[in-house]
Order: C-alpha cells, then sequence, then structure tokens
C-alpha cells in the first residue's frame, strides 16, 4: 500500500484520483490544485481526503510517499524536480515533459535518488496493447513490416501550447515505443496549422528504424468523425485494431504474402480477398488507468518493473521534438 | 457515334471493350492483344469484332477513329506516338505515361495534330466524386483545409516495374487534380520496399500548395482490409467518402470549428461528438467508365471539353516523379 | 425542488441515486435497502444523505415528498400502496407492476389522493426517440406503416422470475407507447424457454391496431452480439435508429414506394437501391434519466404534465400480460 | 457433359444461361422465352445457341437432356408436367410450386419416370451457408437453439401475385431445410399488405420443432435499407452470418451459456460482453449457381445425390402455405 498524493484536478485529475481511491494498493491522502472551485469539487465528493491549494504541503507531507503529477506539460519539469528533491515517487502524465532536455534531467535526478519515476502513458495498459505485444512477442505475426495508425478526433480541442502531435501522437509512440524493443532513428513529419496563432492541427509522421521496418501516425484535430485505427503488417500474420470497436477492438488476419514467381498465383491474388481466417481474441477489459495506478504502486514497492518508464517517456518526448523540427522543414528527415 | 479500337485485352481491357459495346456514342470496331489466346476470348464473346495481334493493322485501318490503349505503361509513350502520328484520337490508361517527360511529348504531339488526347483516370467520373466536386464548386464546403485519403489494397498484387504509388496514389492525385484548380507547388513522401527485388508496396504522400491547404495520401499493397477513406476538411463543412459503402459513399458532416476565445466554449466541443446534422446525398450510379467512354466520344466530336486532359494525366505523371524521388530520400521535399 | 427517497439500491438504484444528487429540481434525502451492505456503499459516497433499511421510515419521513421505487418487479404493487397511502408520489421503475390488476389499483389509488404516479420508462426522455416523436407528429414520415425493433442483448441475464418480455420488450413497447397515440388492438406472440425451470429466452411479439399498421418486437437473451436497431416505415420517409451508434443513431430516409401501374419503373425500383437522399439529424445527448427526473420533479409541482404516466405504464403491463399468454398459445391473438 | 435447354429469360434466366454457357458439365443447347424481344437478346449475346418462342421445341428436341425452368411460378407445375412427360430431367426455379398439392404431383411424376426434380434454392450452394452446415454437422455449436433470420430489401419489387413471403423468406426456408435435418411441425405468421389490391409486403414467421428449437424470420419489401443477417444460437457456440460483408460473411461465437447457480457469475454475466474469442472462417467464393448447375449435371449423370431435391422444394412450399393461411388468421399457428 503506497501513499498517494495528485496535483491538478483538471481534465485527467479526477480519473486519477478516482482510480487512487479504488485501487487495492493506494491509499489517496491529498489533492492539490491552484484553483480553489476544483479543490472544492474534490471535498464534495472525497470529503475524508485531504486538499490543498498549495504544492508545498504536499511535498512536506511525510504521509505522501507519491505524487500523481496532471498539470499542463509546462510545468511537468518545475513540479517533477521539487517532488524528487523531496523525495517523492513519481507518476507524471503525459508527455513527460515538454523539451527532451526537462526530461533528461529527470531522469537523471530520479536515479540519483533512487526514486521511482515513471509516465502516465495509457494505452499500453489497455487489454488491447497488452494483446497486441502478446502477438509480437511470440511471433505470431512474423516480422513486422509497418505500424500505420489513423486517430482522428471529432472536432477535438484546439490547444494553445502544443500542437496535435503532443497531443494525439504521444499516445501512439508509447504504443509503439511498449510494443518494439527497438527505438525509430529517423523521423519525417508533415503537417499544417490552419488556424493563424493555433499550433498544428493536422500532422502525419514516419518513422523510420535501421532494419525494415516503417511506422506511419496521423494525427488530426479537425475531423468530422471520430477514428482510432492501426494497421500491423506482419510477414505471417496482420492486425487491425480499432479503438472504437466496442468489443472485437483486435483482429488477426491469417494473410501473407510470399514473393511467388508464379505468375498465375499472382493475378489470383490480385483479385481474391481473403485467404485465411481472421480471430478475434477475448481481451481483458480491466480500465487501464486501474491497471496502471496498480502497477505503480508495485513498482514503488518494489515489486514489479516499470513499464512505461520514464526514459521510455523521454525517448518519445525527443522523438516528439524531432518531428516538430520535420514539420517545420516540410518533411525533411531528422535523426534520432 | 466513333468507331473505335481497344489496344490491350488484359486487365483492364475487357472493361474499355464491353463498354465501347454498350456505349451509344461508339462503335467498337477492333480490338488488338499480343497475346493470341487473348484475342480468341474477345472472339468467343464479340463474333462480329474485328481482332489482330498486330498494332499496324489498327494504325492502318481508316475505319478507326480513336485507340483506347490498355497495355502496360511503359509501352504507353511509343504506342501513342504512333497512333497520333497515324492520326488517331487516344484514350489511355492511366497513368499517362511512365515519365513526365514522356507524357510532354505525347501532349505535344496531340496538340500539333490536333487530335484528343485523353487519359483513362475513371474516379472523376463517379457519382461519388462528381457530388463532392459540385460541394467543392458551390463552397458548400468553405474553404478546404485538407485532403486526407487511404487506400489500402487487400493483399495487393505486387507490381514488378512500378511502385504502389503508381498503381494506386494515380488514382488519388486524379480525384485531387479533379476537385482542386490549383495544382500542388511540392511533395514530400516516405514509404518502403518490404522485399527484395520489389518496388515499394507502402508509401504516404504529403502535397503543398502556395495557400494553407495540405493533402495526404496513404497506399498500402500489404493490408489485412481492403480501405478507401477519404476525409476533406472544409472551413463550413466537412466530408467522409467511402468508396467501399455500397450507397452511402459521401456523408457532409455540418460542422466546423471557429476560433473562440471563450475558454467554456472550448471545453465543451472537446466532449461533444457531433454539431449539426449528417446528410449522405443520392449519388448516380452510373459505371464511370461508362459515362467516360460516353464523354471521350463527344470530346473526338467537339461536342464536350475533355476532363481528364492529357495535360492533367501529364501533372500526375510529375507528381508521382517528384513523390517517388522524395521517398528515396525519406521524405525530402521536392519543388513541383 | 421537491425532496426524494430511493427505495432499492440493486442494480438500477444507484443511477436513480446519482440523477437525484445531481438534478437541479429535486434533493435527494434518503435511500432505502433491505440489504446493508448495500446501504453501507450508499453512506461512503453519499455521506451526507440519510439511509435506512426500513421502509417505514421512508413513509413516516415528513421531509420526503416523494418516492422513487427501484425494486423488483414483485414489490411494486405492495411499496406503491403504501406510498400512496402515506401521501408520497411516485416514481416506479418498468415495468410499473407485475399484473395489469395491480397496476389499475395503483392507478386509482393515486387518482384518488390526487399524487404523481409515473413509470420509469427511460427511452421516451432519449435525445432519439424524441427526435422520432417530432418526426412522426410532424408527418415528416407520412403514415406509419409498421414499427419493426430487433433487441438483442449480448448473453443478457436470465432472470429467475420474469420472461424476457418483461425485460426487454418493455422498452420497445414503451416507446411504441410514447410514438403512437393510439394502443393496439391484439398482440401474437412466439417464443421459447431453452433451459428447465427458467423463463422464456427469446420472444418475437406482433402488435395489431385497427388500423393498417403493424409492430414487431424481437427480443433474446441468448445472443452472441449485442443489436438495438428499430425501423420504422412510413409513406413519406423511413427511418433507421440504432441505438448503439455514437452519434448517428437516427438516419431518415427520403425513401418511399408508390403503386405505380408503370412496369418498367417497378422494375428499375428493385435494381435501384436509393432514392433519395439519406439524413442523420444531430440529437440531444443529455441523460434520459437526468431529464426524468427533472420531468418528475416538475410533474409532482404541476409545472408539467407527466409522459410516462403511470396509466401508459399499466397498458404496457396489459400488452406485456397479453403476449405472455400468446406465447404459451404459440401466437394466437390475443385482443387487448 | 448434359444438355440443357432454360426456359424463361426474364429475371433470373440469364443467370441460369451464363452459368450453363460456362459451366464444364453442361451444355447449353437452347433458350425458350414466349416475348420475341428477350429472345433477339440471347441471339445477340450467344449467336451458337439455338432460340424459339414455342416451349414444343424444346420439349420435342431430343438434343436436350434436361429442362432449366425460370418461368413466373403459377406456370411451373404445367410446365413440369410436359417436362417431365417428354422424358426431360429438370431444375425448377424457386419456389418449386404455387401450391402444395401441384408440388406433390410434380414429385411423383419425376419418381415415376426415373427423372431428376431439383429446385433452384441457391443459397445451400454458397460457401457461407455450407460452412454453417459443416458447424452444424460437426456439433461445433452444440444443440441448436434457435435460428433468426431478418431479410430485409431495400425497396424490394411488389409482386402482384405473390406476398413477400413467397419471394423472400423462401430464402431463409431453404437455409432451414438444408441445415437441419428435421422439419419443422408448426408454423406461426403475421404480417401486412399496406396497399391496396397488393399482397403483403411484411411477413414474421415463427416455425416450431417437436424438440426445443425455434426459428424466426422477417421479411420486408418496404425497408429503407438492405439487411440479410442471421443468428444462430447454439448451446456451445453461436454464429452470426451477414450475407452482405464482402469477405466476413461468418461469425462464430465462442459464448455459451449455462445454468448456474452461483448469484455472483451471473451478475459478471450481466455486465460482460464478450466471453470467448470470435473466429470469422475463410470462405469458399465460388458462385453459387456455378456449384448448382454443375451439381445438376452431375445428380442427371448420377453421380451425386441432389441438395435441394424436389422432396425439400415442396416442403418448403406447405410451410409458405401453412404460413400464408397463418398469416390471415393473425399468428395462429398451423400444423405442418
Amino acid at each position: 500500500m503506497i501513499r498517494v498524493a495528485v496535483v491538478g484536478y483538471g481534465y485527467w485529475g479526477p480519473n486519477l484520483v478516482r482510480n487512487y481511491q479504488e485501487a487495492k494498493g493506494t491509499e489517496l491522502v491529498s489533492v492539490c490544485d491552484l484553483d480553489p472551485s476544483q479543490i472544492k469539487k474534490v471535498q464534495i465528493r472525497y470529503p475524508s481526503v485531504k486538499t490543498t491549494c498549495d504544492f508545498h504541503d504536499i511535498l512536506n507531507d511525510p504521509l505522501v510517499d507519491a505524487i500523481s503529477i496532471a498539470t499542463p506539460v509546462a510545468t511537468h519539469h518545475s513540479l517533477a524536480m521539487k517532488a524528487l528533491a523531496a523525495g517523492k515517487h513519481l507518476l507524471v502524465e503525459k508527455p513527460l515533459a515538454g523539451r527532451y532536455q526537462d526530461a533528461i534531467e529527470m531522469l537523471e535526478e530520479a536515479e540519483r535518488r533512487k526514486l521511482v519515476l515513471m509516465v502516465d502513458h495509457t494505452f499500453p495498459y489497455t487489454g488491447a496493447v497488452r494483446k497486441i505485444k502478446e502477438l509480437v512477442d511470440s511471433d505470431e505475426l512474423g516480422e513486422i513490416y509497418y505500424y500505420y495508425d489513423s486517430v482522428r478526433v471529432n472536432l477535438g480541442l484546439f490547444q494553445r501550447d502544443v500542437s496535435v502531435i503532443w497531443d494525439l501522437a504521444v499516445h501512439d509512440l508509447s504504443i509503439i515505443e511498449y510494443l518494439f524493443p527497438q527505438s525509430p532513428s529517423a523521423v519525417s513529419a508533415t503537417g499544417m496549422a490552419h488556424f493563424r496563432d493555433q499550433p498544428e492541427n493536422v500532422a502525419y509522421l514516419t518513422l523510420f528504424w535501421e532494419r525494415n521496418f516503417v511506422a506511419h501516425v496521423n494525427v488530426n484535430w479537425l475531423a468530422p468523425v471520430k477514428i482510432r485505427q492501426t494497421l500491423i503488417g506482419g510477414g505471417k500474420k496482420m492486425v487491425v485494431y480499432d479503438d472504437l470497436e466496442f468489443t472485437e477492438k483486435i483482429k488477426v488476419y491469417d494473410k501473407g504474402i510470399s514473393v511467388t514467381e508464379n505468375e498465375e498465383e499472382i493475378y489470383k491474388r490480385r483479385i481474391g480477398y481473403r485467404i485465411g481466417d481472421m480471430w478475434a481474441p477475448v481481451l481483458d477489459r480491466t480500465e487501464a488507468l486501474a491497471r496502471l495506478v496498480e502497477h505503480f504502486a508495485a513498482c514503488v514497492e518494489g515489486r514489479e518493473q516499470p513499464i512505461t518508464t520514464g526514459a521510455s517517456g523521454a525517448r518519445i518526448v525527443r522523438i516528439m521534438e524531432a518531428a516538430t523540427e520535420s514539420l517545420t522543414k516540410r518533411g525533411q528527415v531528422i535523426k534520432l
């Protein structure tokens, strides 16, 4: 059982608070937000939890083992450095930091103090992504050829300070980071800001690896419909992951291609549309965040090794920095 | 009524032959193919049509007003130049040529001889794309922000000599060429060839314009499912065009975004998922190729102006050439 | 502002409690449940609300204006009669009662005491069903020919004491009751109980009216997938209502049929697949139960007239009684 | 190789002609239609085939081994009796006859003369229905609990002389007949004719068996969308068969229900939505009619036993007669 404080009770904070409250491995000690009206909501819903508008109350509270930061990105580095200095373990809302350099400093500080630093990327904790990880690791898909992701938010919130890459592509990058042990070696990105003084609202990223593998991520804040569809092409099988499907989120297609010299066979494939069966495995439906907070507690207590480590969070920030640079250069490849 | 010969009776030729046979404005005079076994099929199905394995028979036939070329891309230029020299009007299967320089020569020759040179891009003749054209031209969508296209062939045929760009992206480029009067000013492309000695089988293209408009095209020969989905975002309305839908191929969403300073309104949008109605207009279901051959006849007879002109076909070849170059340079932008 | 007590904190009670707590027009005074462990949950989540295991505490509480009953059907009549005798207004969970006779007694008692008696059918309070009501009332659909409903629960809970008709068809009957002013004149039902000592788990109901209108309802507890689809055929337009769609729940098809003598036109229709446009109106997404509890408060205060009246609830019970009888007689029509 | 004549070149005849022409086991000898304009179409498309407007030419042609009848239902009996008398084997378009008594006479005549009499129900020859048959026969689904079918034609052709039962439900009945060895023992049907002097355009059939199995069929000519969906519930697994899906027509759900006394487990099921995996087997995509005509040839030559026998066709006619009677009596059960 670890004792946790949540800092930031805006969009994501209430989800963290609810999960810390209900998790077996965590005890929610206090909640901090600068805005008194947000704090009031906490008091009504959770009368037994301590509340404060002053972050130092959290830092100084000896009952707090760990802090969960859910404030705007720009504040992550400063808050995290103080929390680590106060000896608190950390779970930081994604993205880990607004700059790679900041993320590295946070990592080093945590390592020096032997504190757990994790980042709150939730997708690796979903039943769907965990199932894909199983399929990849067991070589059921064969050699992976491509990862293709298309995310459209149905008229998403235009954020003031960060582009659609930092808001949406960050999720896809966390899945890629989780699924594939090797990191990409380069990135090319294109995109556009359609509104004056606003960040880019559409972006297209291509990630390159040393080996024969490519990932492509499409994100869009200005879409008429919501789409969250991923295709993973392997030498043996291929996966379609549609996160908006209620139950059959993962479909595994027993299809493949072999480079044949037999002309007739090639022709037949052109007009045939399925070769083998399709299979939709049953998925664990536990809420990802519930799984994450239990895992965070286990990591703090040394019972488990972190999945979404600070280091992985930092690598993702680095990719987003490079993608942002490439985007301003209309797709010029940036080495990582 | 124009009299037509079809050259090439492989994958696409039979569709042309059938449509020339059934069209009111055309009379199918003869069919030419190098392969006698293909010619035999024509003889059985269309006993009254002349057949030959020798292209010169077509060139020398005074009964032939126009030639429809449906042979491999590499042969387009050579066959077309001979046909124009023989005074025949031309409809050339897409892409118009394998090289921009060749396409330009074909254009100039046709112009010099005052012959019609058209390219067989069929999408602009579908009810769906024509309806989108109407919506764009009437300003119903408002200023167009982006055109996003995702095409996946379900285990498509790997072609020996051309990449997936020349096989699939060519369709999307023909739609873009048709819908938007201005041509793109630059292109960036990424992609990959997963099999040794084979051309690229996945590709991602971004097209840039002088104005604030971006197009992105994703094509893939190695997909587990078939997808043909296009999103067009406008300032007033947005369109989802799903060519695999049987009837409701076009959905028009009465949605838009305005850059508001009102924080609360922004927040509400984030969690709301539809703002206005959706509307799926009824579409003309005439076969695109039937419409195209009638239009070709009308153009030869001077009654209509070509839609898929040789010039538009040449511009598309140019974009594909530039995209292919960018792809080998991992996304480096190429000016057009 | 009315003061409400909720009786029964099992499956549905928590939803009622949450909505009474959040509604502007209601004040949640107390919650009653026979099971102390359920009461404990209330105490943790809502520390300021009174709780009791004794129904009489509610009856005797002068602070309680109205009672919301969410107990098993078999107890509705007895609890309701006591509550009315104690002068409390009532909102009773659906179905209103287990027998028509009981429902009538409840109605009469409420009328005698001039108390509001409503039944908690939520579908008429959804944005989707309200929109259909608008379309029907404004004659936009023309004369209504049929109402067809298909509801499948994905491996639904087999209930001990009531058949699938009382669990699922009750919803469809409440929609029919709301949409169409006239009541059906007869019912025929078929179905089957596949498990020994269990009630019917599949049922098919046909409702007849005096006029040329038919409704058919299909319900099933033992289905591999979840389906909730309704078709409404009108002389001018037709509606497809799919409650599992996230946003486009209602699609209005501008289609119709006219009895023509023109043979050729009939033939064309056979092979044509859409005649007019389709339109998906934007829907109000307010939670149905939130709307219902506000409406209940307004009815108690005399500001609104009840929509889901006790009388409508009684008519629905009567239809279900007749359907159950018909079902045991393999579809024999029962007059209403 | 059998030699076949097709009688009737209206809606279905051209499909038969094309398949007999292309099948390896059949030789198309001649085509007969009363309408000279239809005959002309045959002459243009198939110049080598004999044509006639006089049925007697077919009867008297010693080169004709078998006749394929594709004329209106009302003529089936008379034409079939003459053809059998002339010693011709028969494939009759569905339904076999307009009256059960007629069908029986045809059966008896064929048996007396030792001629093959088959009915042209195509669904049992599709890859999808054949796969379901495999699943049923191998007990992979376990004991079958229900068969539920919903067919909606998108504004179907209103036929003058037969109701929607004879036009659409006939298909479902042929699948049921094929899948399940035992015949139903009773039928109840409801429905309605919405247009004066027109037959019923919506109908709902329930079939009963001696054992604990029920089938329900819903057909509708007046629908805004096309639907062809079947659910088959078994004790071990369940099937969803959606004929409008392009590739994944058959989905097998590894789900089931067992009557448990464990309250907690029941509750969990209520809120859980999938229990086991889903599996979509790859299907044979051969055209059903191509398979049928080859099978017909094999049956005439004694190499195979008929699947869609005249006897099965007669049983289907009997069910439709009984359903029509039940429909006029508003669902009264009719024994078979």
